[in-house]
């Protein structure tokens, strides 16, 4: 048998899942399709690939990464933790539990470096279409090579879209924008908290980039945080230079109107108002169209799109669950790709699983429940599968306590630790708490003890 | 016969003089071709469609317009007068030569409404890619429809691309931006000089952007203005908070280090650092690659692609003359198409125009010769069509004289008037010198004398 051609698009965390999973069953001896993922960053790490660049990038493309300088998790290290890389195995020895990006980021890396996949990677390639053949079964993939500056179409049996949903910002429009004094810009193109330094901030929004987008502005010295919500507020107990409001009405000059009448001066404003589900590299009969949810719409399992079996979707619910959760639905897509599992093919049966999640995830509220929903969720694919089992029911606790501690003190809740559920090892606490340390190094993180002098230096 | 179907990417002002042309044919009473334009904004008029948003726009597409708050003509309109619509027309009077954005965009504009081909445009409406099929000889165009969602495709028998080549920004990379701590951006993004009133300027580059965004920022009171030029300084007397320095070597934290060994503390940087043709919607046989420059690569009479005779570009060109040599060329390509205008078909006659304008550009140097070139130009284009005829060389005399007026004081070139060569007026002087007119909107702009009360309120 001819053998299959399956193509991955985007080199995130969910598309290098899928390559280890596949170098996985490779290395137990089993033969493997030729796998192409075509990438449009010109490195590996998706959203982690941290740029100081915004809107187009070098090449012309849209900046892909939503990432900023002093991010650090926000969520405990060992909710996301790969059941087949520890982060004992990358780093020698246990590490705290909110470690910042850049050490995330090499976590990442260090899997699939040992995995020897980056030849399967073709950088600096944009997906600019992809069509579905019904005679022959096959996409055509347009690609643009961006080095040689030329486009080539390919053939491909499978499509997998790991392609991310938190970089296409959904940016509404308020009455006074146009005549706005200082800079308004999305959560997608904030960088740099010391740029807002002294300011006094408008952040919409009332959800995770909100809160920590915010919580970085005063970290690094912002006059004044107020956050507006839409619908509810975030609620947790708020430094004092840190308001909750009403929705914003509209700005005035400087001045922001918000829904209870009351207003106030703000030097720039930061829309942290959530992104969209955004292929433009798709047509409608391959194309997923979802709200940014758990269950979301059209996909099987999570994963396989109902209009087309033969196409993927990873990484596209809302994410409690991220790292573990996209290993978990790579394993299952490599193994429905390579006939270990059978997809159904009646559309109402494809359809019924969708509901049956949709249906499920409306039933509850809260985020407890959400947690839960998604660790189910993990739980019911990595049984399918021979990724390593472990306890998932141990990480959604994790998240539950991280619930609990950002209500006791949304500024210190990174100053928690927690124990690893693959390793069993205790996280150590961390050398500085959060709101001191400053520098968000990975050599200054992973030290046992904060040198000292260096912190001074 | 058939009607052609003629597709038109981009209702800017080349897209928009294009089907000006189209139905100046119409209107005379002679069949035209079925036009269909694509333009992915909401609006027409190209750059000129002002909007606050940056980076991606409200479709998740990149923002169009790379103009900005209190923008200027930097030319005399006397350069760039339509015609067949005189300002005096549009406007009901003369006007003073350099207007804001806001009264260009309502010039532009009024043409077109005048020619009531609005319903050729489908808004919202990117074209995602375009394939040439050697069978049929005929184009397939992919559109994605963002209100309805939905992409499609249709067929074509010619392309003519004016997408523009002011959008995709070069964004070189410096040693020391990651750590930079203010806002590094693209002049692209630039949107408020308020934004930088009270701040230390840096900006990158040495041509208009940088000459006009400095300006508009001294304008509305940055403390001091930095150029860092890579190949020769601007020369213009500037005022005392403006320097003109060397090449940026590397920023160290805030400090910037340049070519000379000297060094300053910035707040914020700005590259203006010009942009690229991007075409992401063609593959490489319809696809134009050339630099920025008067004399393209690839393009017999400026418009025509080589490679492939059915396809056209309008407005590729760097520019000194605008809208009317983007009416020159719509004129001309309309002829081509409707066949009144002979295209060769050997490859060689075809290459040896487009060497011989290369030539004949590199041939001279300096502003003047430029100018001169490109008004040689449009007079050989519109000598070919019924376009009306016009004094070009009284506009390159309105172009001369406004460099010169620039090299006096290039603070107050603005204040400067022209005559028009299209109606012969003179231009009245403006009721306010442009560097105390902070108020740039169209109302202000086109009163006779300035209502004191107004400006004070
Ligand atoms: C601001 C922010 C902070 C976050 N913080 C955390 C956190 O602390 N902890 C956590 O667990 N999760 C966090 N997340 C969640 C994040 O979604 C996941 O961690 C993870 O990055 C998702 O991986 P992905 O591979 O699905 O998508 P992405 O990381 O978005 O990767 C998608 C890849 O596809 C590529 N791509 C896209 N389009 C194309 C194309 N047309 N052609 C070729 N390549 C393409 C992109 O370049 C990119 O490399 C955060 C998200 C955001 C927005
Ligand atoms: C900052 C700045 C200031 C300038 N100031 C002046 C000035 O003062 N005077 C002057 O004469 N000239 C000025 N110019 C020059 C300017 O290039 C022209 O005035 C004019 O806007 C060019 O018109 P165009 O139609 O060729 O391109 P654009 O104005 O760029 O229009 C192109 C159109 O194509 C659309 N488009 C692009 N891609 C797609 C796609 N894939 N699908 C569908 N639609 C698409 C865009 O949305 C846009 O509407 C300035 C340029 C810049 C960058
Ligand atoms: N480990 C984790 O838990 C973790 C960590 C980081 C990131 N993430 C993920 O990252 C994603 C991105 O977070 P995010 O905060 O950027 O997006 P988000 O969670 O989708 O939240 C978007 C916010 O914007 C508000 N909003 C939307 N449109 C608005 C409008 N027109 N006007 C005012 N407000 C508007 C929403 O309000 P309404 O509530 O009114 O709709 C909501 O508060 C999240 O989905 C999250 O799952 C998760
Ligand atoms: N009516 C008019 O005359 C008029 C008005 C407005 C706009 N325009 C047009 O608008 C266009 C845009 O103007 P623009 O100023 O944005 O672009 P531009 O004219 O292309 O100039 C780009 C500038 O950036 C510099 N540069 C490029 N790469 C660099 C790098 N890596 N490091 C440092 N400097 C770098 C170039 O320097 P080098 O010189 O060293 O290459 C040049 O000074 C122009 O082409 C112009 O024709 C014309």
């Amino acid at each position: 048998m001819k053998t299959k051609r399956i193509a991955i698009i985007g080199a995130g965390p969910s598309g290098l899942a899928q390559m280890r999973a596949f170098e996985s069953a490779r290395s137990k001896g089993e033969e493997i399709p030729e796998i192409v993922c075509f990438e449009r960053q010109s490195n590996w790490g998706g959203l982690w690939n941290y740029t100081w660049r915004t809107g187009l990038d070098e090449n012309g493309e849209p900046v892909h990464s939503s990432m900023y300088r002093y991010l650090w998790s926000n969520g405990p290290k060992e909710g996301l933790e790969f059941a087949d890389y520890s982060f004992e195995e990358h780093f020698g020895k246990q590490i705290a539990s909110y470690p910042p990006r850049a050490v995330l980021f090499d976590y990442i890396e260090g899997r699939v470096l040992k995995a020897g996949i980056r030849d399967w990677i073709r950088f600096n390639t944009p997906v600019r279409f992809v069509r579905y053949n019904e005679d022959d079964e096959t996409f055509t993939v347009t690609a643009h090579d961006q080095v040689k500056d030329s486009t080539y179409e390919e053939t491909f049996d499978h499509v997998i879209c790991a392609s991310g949903h938190f970089t296409t910002p959904n940016v509404p429009h308020y009455e006074g924008f146009e005549e706005f004094k200082g800079r308004i810009l999305h959560a997608h193109d904030f960088r740099d908290a010391c740029e807002f330094a002294g300011k006094d901030l408008l952040l919409l929004g009332s959800s995770y980039s909100a809160e920590d987008i915010g919580s970085q502005c005063w970290k690094y010295g912002a006059k004044s945080i107020t956050t507006s919500y839409r619908s509810a507020p975030m609620g947790f107990k708020w430094p004092d230079n840190w308001d909750e409001v009403p929705a914003l009405v509209r700005m005035e000059g400087n001045i922001a109107h918000f829904k209870d009448g009351s207003s106030r001066h703000v030097d720039a404003i930061i829309l942290c108002t959530g992104y969209k589900h955004f292929f433009n590299f798709l047509p409608d009969d391959l194309r997923l169209k979802t709200t940014n949810r758990l269950a979301t719409a059209d996909l099987y399992k999570g994963v396989v799109f109902i209009n087309n079996t033969k196409m993927f979707y990873l990484g596209m619910q809302d994410q409690w669950f991220t790292f573990n959760m996209f290993d978990a639905q790579a394993w299952w897509v490599r193994d429905a790709i390579m006939g270990k599992i059978e997809v159904p093919t009646d559309l109402n049966v494809l359809k019924a699983d969708v509901e049956e999640r949709i249906a499920r995830e409306d039933a509850g509220d809260g985020d407890k429940y959400a947690i839960q929903y998604q660790g189910d969720y993990v739980k019911e694919l990595i049984a399918e599968t021979d990724y390593p089992d472990f306890d998932v029911q141990g990480a959604c606790e994790a998240f539950f306590a991280w619930k609990d501690h950002k209500k006791e003190d949304i500024m210190a809740f990174r100053n928690k630790s927690y124990r690893s559920v693959i390793t069993g090892t205790m996280a150590p606490a961390h050398h500085t708490p959060w709101k001191d340390a400053l520098d968000d190094s990975l050599e200054t993180y992973l030290q046992n003890e904060l040198v000292k002098e260096k912190e001074k230096a």
